[in-house]
């Protein structure tokens, strides 16, 4: 597939012609096979995204105003998205009125990576300010400094999750590459969130695990058991990339020892593609989609793949990427249409025909499609992360 | 099938035998294929609603000690899950520690029913008061009284939702059932919850809706258009009980007609089965489990077929409720280990093995089947209500 060419001329222009709302701001990503809104409410976390889809796009693949004009209207919707404590939302309305606000921190950490792209391409010292301010706040709620409503009451369990570890760790990466006088203070971050990768109990002959005790010792429960494969497989790649990055054998090592314990977790041996969760004991997995095809850990295990190859030259990766590749061809992209399905039954049938949703747009596709273009071209994966 | 022997030899010992606690008190729910708990973290929902079933199977159908046992260590593990606020939790470990608690106030509802039974078979006032105690807190929150944290922001959007009318109704049947001293006082919140399921905008020519906006009108959005059949269904019979109940020809005629406008909704014509979501102006479904198959829906949809039946006499209602059983014989019902699996993919494969969850344990099957044991003992739906 030529990527870069596909990302041009199908996926950013199914967001771009259907989704940019030019005037409130900001982006609907309900949008159903053909394209058409059937649902106005946004996501936040898509602010953010595509934010950093559209200013990446620019940066990396092509100086087209029109992904810079996108990236305007997203990036002045951010404040509506905004609370007076800092915090941003999780939906909003079209107008950008809060619906939910939600504990998780997410939010913020897309805004900061999206304002980070942006102040790249226009060296705006005030979005570079932004991207400060919504990292800051992500940075206090992962810290603990910024107090954060507990999911479960941490006086009788306490686990700890691999989620915000690494997008922490993501979001650092975006932010050191953005601003050369800050870049110590994020690349100290990013050191400490990839140490806490390798070594904070995560990673297990079973698999890396979603979650772990406090102290990192492995938890006999449904929650302790999960793992979430497309994860494992994206934390393969950020971990192996940040390895490349600062020249750290280890962590590309435990990146490619992540997909090897990953892909027998959950590539469907049968109908192909990448499973949603597994129990790593082979218990009853708790999650009512644990056999569906998502779209996006795909997208993460063909860059796992991929790069893993590059590092590696096992033939094994490249056959895994191919096969990988070519099934998302057949039953993930719409040809008719364009851009991806995001939700296929355990046979592969398409079970819902949307192409975006609160969970789905311009974000996974794009940013596989960009570090694919960039490998095809030179194979040099540090400009990626330039 | 023969209801009161699948009762009292398949379905209530699959969890007398595998779930309940008498070490801690209380139930366990994650049970997989053949009983074996995988997971200890407890529903706080099933304390309550595994309450009722025992309590209910013993007033109804058998007076076996056995089940006055279980009803007893349920009973005794309630406490443990309520806080100090007379809210409780959602989760908590075996012990009967928090794990989690939410806004929502089924907990509390269930435990109102789960105690308004055990008062019927035992007689103990202490257990009439507890009954009422969460009862209360429960309407509490249902009026408004009591001020519960909204999950969307209510100054920019404003919907109601059937879910509250319904198991407000439902807890005021068996509560008004209970205390002859007190039916007054529920019966007229029945009354009132009645009213609101057939007037309050819910019941439209496109389906029985799960949101309307807060002076009833439809709201053309994902969550505006979305029915859940299995709801609806439960709804319909609902409504029926208490137009029976209280000699109201409306509410059996408003309970015929969901059946009626729901069938075409939720009945897979295919694969048969009642699917678990749909959008009622065929937009994608955003609940990623849309078309997956769930026990209780069915469950729900034999027991309004064969009240429908059995009221208007029409054919069209037997011929279904037979293709119903039928299907879940062949596809739910589990002839090896017992009990029924929760959980099959749009095709009727089975999704998960679990016999049990957070969601699923000893309420929706053990229901049916006393109903249909009432039923084809004497027909009289009544006396499942007294």
């Amino acid at each position: 597939m030529n990527y870069k060419q596909e990302l041009i001329q199908n996926i950013l222009p199914f967001w771009l012609e259907n989704a940019i709302d030019y005037q409130n701001g900001g982006i609907y990503t309900q949008l159903d096979e053909t394209g058409v809104v059937y649902g106005k409410e946004k996501s936040v976390w898509f602010q953010g995204r595509a934010l950093w889809t559209f200013a990446k796009a620019y940066n990396l693949i092509d100086r087209d105003p029109k992904y810079l004009k996108a990236a305007e209207a997203l990036y002045d919707f951010l404040p509506k998205c905004t609370d007076t404590d800092g915090r941003m939302f999780f939906t909003v309305t079209e107008d950008g009125r809060c619906l939910q606000k939600r504990r998780y921190y997410f939010s913020e950490t897309f805004a900061a990576i999206g304002c980070a792209e942006y102040y790249k391409a226009t060296g705006n010292p005030e979005v570079w300010q932004a991207a400060e301010k919504y990292f800051q706040v992500a940075y206090e709620c992962y810290t603990g400094v910024r107090k954060v409503q507990p999911k479960i009451d941490p006086n009788n369990s306490s686990m700890k999750a691999l989620s915000p570890v690494m997008i922490m760790l993501s979001t650092a990466q975006t932010m050191r590459s953005a601003c050369k006088e800050e870049a110590d203070k994020y690349d100290a971050i990013a050191g400490a969130c990839l140490n806490e990768i390798l070594h904070g109990g995560f990673l297990t002959e079973r698999g890396l695990l979603e979650s772990v005790s406090a102290d990192g010792e492995f938890v006999d429960s449904p929650t302790g058991r999960v793992v979430n494969p497309g994860h494992s497989l994206e934390a393969a790649w950020f971990v192996m990339l940040e390895g490349i990055l600062r020249g750290n054998e280890e962590a590309v090592a435990v990146g490619k020892r992540i997909i090897d314990i990953t892909l027998p977790l959950g590539l469907d041996e049968k109908h192909g593609g990448i499973i949603a969760f597994t129990d790593v004991k082979g218990m009853p997995p708790v999650q009512l989609e644990w056999d569906m095809k998502l779209w996006w850990p795909q997208c993460e295990a063909m860059i796992a793949l991929r790069l893993a190859h590059l590092l590696f030259g096992e033939e094994v990766y490249r056959e895994k990427y191919e096969q990988l590749e070519k099934y998302c061809e057949k039953h993930f992209i719409d040809s008719v249409n364009g851009e991806w399905y995001g939700y296929l039954h355990y046979d592969n049938t398409v079970s819902a025909t949307l192409k975006g949703n609160i969970f789905k747009g311009p974000f996974h596709i794009p940013r596989l499609y960009m570090i694919m273009a960039v490998l095809d071209a030179d194979g040099r994966i540090e400009r990626y992360a330039m």
